[in-house]
């Protein structure tokens, strides 16, 4: 077990660690005939996670760990630490300072912490089971927007959903009243501070998804799979939160 | 006429007052039920642009003025400020600082300058006609990738391509090694500090275009028109800018 405000403060570390190591790194010159390019987020994505980890390793000795680049260790205790050091490596590769650090925290299968921190423009929101979310510091609740015309909609990437789930997607995108694209974990933190109303995505890996539930539902949200289930460890990575359970309910119908 | 450093200090100037109407305004609240959410970036929108209008009034009564908001009025130099105050509309309803605030000027037909703003994160990017492009006070050069298949590929939205334009769309950016969206302006800047390869738009307005030539110029980038024709005020609002001519002139042949 944990301590929900010793785990909260341990987390504001992680990040802050993590975002020391991923500052200088970012919008460094790029030599073009390194081919594909891969070199400099790769570094900053290890940087960052080994960061994380030591921490981890020195504090939570027992808990267990996913993470992207270093793949997973069990624990004893029953928590896992899913890290996830640079969400949205195109952003962060073309100079853009959308990208966000994601770290979750499970308790068995269900995910009860949640942080999204974008250390450019130090915007970071924190979510735990049964809390308020916060963002910088304060309380912050997602729009009441119920209809669906009035939404503002976002995905990462329309090619990313399956030819089954395209669907899905366009029904969803063009009843919407506005669209963006891009953004990653970074919407969520978006939706969740009431600047976005429905985000739709598949695809999403554990690291992708579990620090995001706790933050859209700490702010009043509704983030659940395709089914309206809520997102466990096994969730198969399609992803629906929205701002409101009125909005929530709507979609999936129309899912 | 007017001196180009003289300019540089003035536009300078114009970008900060700019920025000091539009910081306050960002992320602001928003009123679910305030209908299609429109009103908070009118509002930045237009109190940027009176702030822009301010300083010309006072210090270029004879120049004259493109600007989205407050219309046209014609000078009687020769020289014509184009402004967009808020170009990425959609990136500043959703609380992402990647809008950015437009200014360039035009000698006759021809852009001689141009800024690209971005206020929350303090990125500014300023070209000038035979002059070497800044970012934040330093030289920046766009990168030497000649290698459609290595490129980085920026575009801000597919959906904005009409029928006929798509092709050519679909042809560059499925052969770039690596596609962003998004970006509005902001790609531009990108370009010239060498994180993005190529930027293909169509669509785009005058003021959308006359800052950013002489920002990708400056770098040593090149921007034309889709038949590789120079920008001017006249121009379709079809564009290409490459990092260099040699990429250039490929894409040129495969439009």
């Amino acid at each position: 077990m944990i301590d929900l405000d010793e785990a909260i403060a341990l987390v504001e570390r992680l990040v802050e660690a993590s975002a020391a190591e991923i500052r200088p790194r970012f919008r460094q010159p790029i030599a073009s005939e390194r081919k594909a390019d891969i070199s400099p987020v790769t570094e900053a994505d290890r940087a960052a996670e080994r960061a994380i980890r030591a921490i981890l390793a020195a504090e939570r000795p027992s808990d267990g760990i996913v993470g992207e680049e270093y793949g997973n260790s069990s624990g004893t205790s029953g928590l896992t630490w899913v890290i996830d050091p640079i969400d949205g490596t195109k952003a962060f590769m073309t100079g853009r300072s959308t990208f966000v650090t994601l770290i979750g925290l499970l308790d068995g299968d269900k995910p009860i912490l949640g942080v999204i921190d974008q250390p450019i423009t130090s915007d970071r929101w924190i979510g735990a089971a049964g809390r308020e979310t916060h963002h910088n510091g304060r309380v912050v609740r997602a729009r009441q927007t119920a209809d669906i015309a009035e939404a503002t909609f976002s995905t990462t990437d329309p090619n990313l959903f399956a030819e089954g789930d395209v669907g899905a997607y366009q029904r969803i995108s063009s009843a919407a009243g506005m669209r963006t694209y891009g953004g990653d974990g970074l919407a969520y933190g978006l939706l969740a501070s009431g600047w976005i109303d429905v985000v739709l995505e598949a695809g999403l890996k554990l690291h992708d998804f579990v620090a995001l539930a706790p933050v859209v539902e700490g702010a009043g949200g509704v983030m659940t799979d395709w089914s309206g289930a809520k997102l466990l460890a096994g969730s198969d990575g399609r992803v629906l939160a929205t701002g409101n359970a009125e909005l929530h309910a709507r979609l999936l119908a129309s899912i």
